[in-house]
């Protein structure tokens, strides 16, 4: 890109949350800034699992890109993928080869679910971190229960079914509470020669007890509301094997026509190509103001840096902490150029919560906890406050109070091309 | 399937509206119905331009079957292929092997576009029948337009887009129109380093008028109408050849960034399956009762079906003619049950129309013809009143509402994962 008026040029990797509250933040400012993403479209990964099970459609929990930020004249938006960074003459290499200068840049990547060395799982069991895999999951789901049906349906043979979700994070919780609605209410009245709320939904998690982030008391009471949902919560339980159709958790196989991942934090491979030691998890160490060892000019934030903030709290990788970092990188870059120094930063811990099913949640503000339907509310309220975009607001309010009252799902569609093979489980014979 | 209480069993394949129409028709009837379809949801497909040209969601015109049809306790669904038949001993063969009884048969598998002995050139002028067609057509012309952004952005060249449509029936003025409001309206804003509005949009129709069922009047008044939303009408102008990026009128190549198909008729395969001779499009001639010859138990409906009806017309492939065939045949089989006299097929003109953009329309009803806003207000009265599902109806008015207020479609999202090799454009180096 041409520098316009010599104005400093700042690149974004990345439109998840990070990547664009910083753009927000630079829109309007004296700078040229140009947003680079694989897609055209930044999603709220909160509701990714209501698309996953069809209460929600993917456009009301994806923005386009350009459409957020139309308004700004000084921030471009690139389709494309960066694969790797000339440091010294400062250029972002994409994968077409051509290059694009910075003065700026800002490393906002993301994070997928981590296989602990075997990315084989992936296919039989895969995660969630796109629109592309809510509807994958969807489309599994899905043709799980109709496979049953049309079993039912041709040789009068019944057959339960078996949902594994694999991670007992504020993710794998949520999901298995969707499924357990899903299966019990959404569906219950569309199939009719199978019984789908027999369905075994499985829940397992390596520590002694789900969502270990948060007090035991809550993880108590979301461990009890997925019960009365009808899952099956297993802690202390590591899954050492995945095919397609079971699983091995310990030393034991079990049954699962739909296995889902939901544990395992890896950053954007990304990382690797900026020249430091990443962590573990191919995180990059961030000093304070967010800037990476040696090149003030690079920030990284969001799910791929790992920081002790100034209060010496380890940062999580939520959507919340992406969203303050992509503030203060932008707010750093604006004060390099005006001769003030940089800002560290500080997390602001708005509270955690974790949605499990139709109308129950568990809810931590510092030491305050809640749980049940008004935890609930209180999650519906934030989320769609949070969304980006007036019109997706009214919209994911218009479907959730539909689903509510009628409790059911939305739109239980399945887009791609139905063979009719691809519609078998695994492991059976075709029917 | 078994036989329940030595009930009838009724197969039907496909669930478009000749199909949908007639379990609907059987509903709560003495008789065990199956509809089989490769998807798992009826389409609307008179408004999937909507959806192509994101200003509906696919959600928005497509509804689950089993949805649809939750509160008929003998009709079943089965997400399933039929590939032949066995008309001696009465049995559809499904792409699995397994076989299917039926007493009575109600084949209804629609017609897609016909290429004229030239399916390779459907790669690269894709058509519009499912919603994986309008998905495929909305990805390739956001791609364009990201392909001619991102060269603006990293080379400082300009280029104007060009798009073809192919064909000048309702389905693609109404292409034309809205790719014209798309460029003109929706995109402008969103892209900075180009200037959608000087897209090129030409409409190619092998005879002397578009919209040639239509009145000549009509004809004119819609060539009107799209000449001021800049489109330009090519009549007498046959496309000979298609290559990706470009396509041969008569015996000149005109470049088309991209080229969408919206012409030719060619029924389902499935007829050719039907042991009877087929016309040129692959359609089944069928008696006024709706039957094949010499099997009064095998109906086929819809755009299968060649029939000149009761009042000696040629019924036209319409959704209109598809709906009120399929209550005759589900009619006709309940008479033969109740011992009563077989009804013949007389099509009843409920008039035609076609969408010119965001507010311009022609409209026929007998001798009666409008043009304008006022043929637009009614198009968008009829085809929200016909769409299947009170939920769909409320969300697609606001989603029109919205973009008749904001003058913009609501998610131009691109779904798939988007390799950025993917989006050079045909005949362009990697930008």
């Amino acid at each position: 890109m041409k520098k316009v008026a010599n104005r400093p040029r700042v690149v974004i990797i990345g439109g998840g949350f990070g990547g664009l509250f910083a753009a927000k933040a630079l829109a309007g400012q004296p700078v040229e800034v140009t947003l680079v993403d694989r897609r055209n479209h930044h999603t709220f990964q909160p509701l990714l699992y209501q698309v996953a099970l069809a209460v929600l459609s993917p456009a009301e929990i994806a923005s386009p890109l350009r459409r957020v930020l139309r308004r700004a004249p000084n921030v471009h938006v690139l389709l494309a993928e960066a694969t790797d960074f000339d440091k010294t003459s400062r250029k972002v290499r994409l994968a077409s080869g051509r290059e694009l200068e910075y003065d700026y840049l800002i490393v906002a990547a993301g994070a997928r679910h981590s296989y602990f060395g075997h990315d084989e799982w992936e296919e039989c069991a895969p995660g969630l971190k796109t629109v592309e895999d809510a509807v994958e999951i969807r489309t599994r789901l899905l043709k799980a229960f109709e496979s049953a049906e049309k079993r039912a349906l041709l040789t009068g043979q019944q057959k339960s079914l078996n949902f594994a979700v694999v991670g007992g994070g504020p993710t794998g919780v949520e999901l298995a509470g969707a499924i357990a609605d899903f299966a019990r209410l959404s569906l219950a009245k569309d199939f009719k020669a199978i019984d789908t709320s027999k369905s075994h939904i499985r829940l397992y998690e390596g520590l002694d007890r789900i969502l270990n982030t948060f007090s035991a008391k809550s993880s108590r009471r979301a461990e009890e509301q997925l019960g009365e949902l009808g899952v099956e919560v297993h802690t202390n339980s590591m899954v050492t094997a995945v095919e397609c159709g079971r699983i091995k958790v310990g030393e034991e196989w079990v049954e699962a026509d739909v296995t889902l991942w939901a544990t395992g934090v890896a950053a954007s491979p990304l990382g690797r190509h900026l020249g430091v030691v990443t962590d573990r998890s191919g995180r990059v160490p961030v000093h304070q103001d967010l800037s990476i060892a040696g090149h003030p000019e690079i920030f990284v934030i969001g799910d791929m840096a790992s920081l002790i903030d100034a209060a010496g709290v380890r940062v999580p990788g939520l959507a919340a902490a992406a969203m303050q970092e992509g503030k203060l990188a932008a707010k750093n870059i604006l004060a390099d150029l005006q001769g003030r120094p940089r800002q560290v930063f500080k997390y602001y811990d708005r509270g955690t919560m974790a949605t499990i099913g139709l109308h129950r949640a568990v809810a931590e503000f510092g030491t305050f906890k809640i749980s049940g339907v008004v935890a609930w509310l209180l999650w519906s309220l934030v989320h769609v406050a949070l969304l980006i975009g007036f019109r997706n607001r009214v919209a994911v309010m218009i479907e959730w109070i539909w689903a509510y009252l009628t409790r059911r799902g939305s739109s239980p569609l399945i887009t791609e091309y139905q063979q009719e093979e691809s519609t078998r489980l695994p492991g059976e014979g075709g029917i």
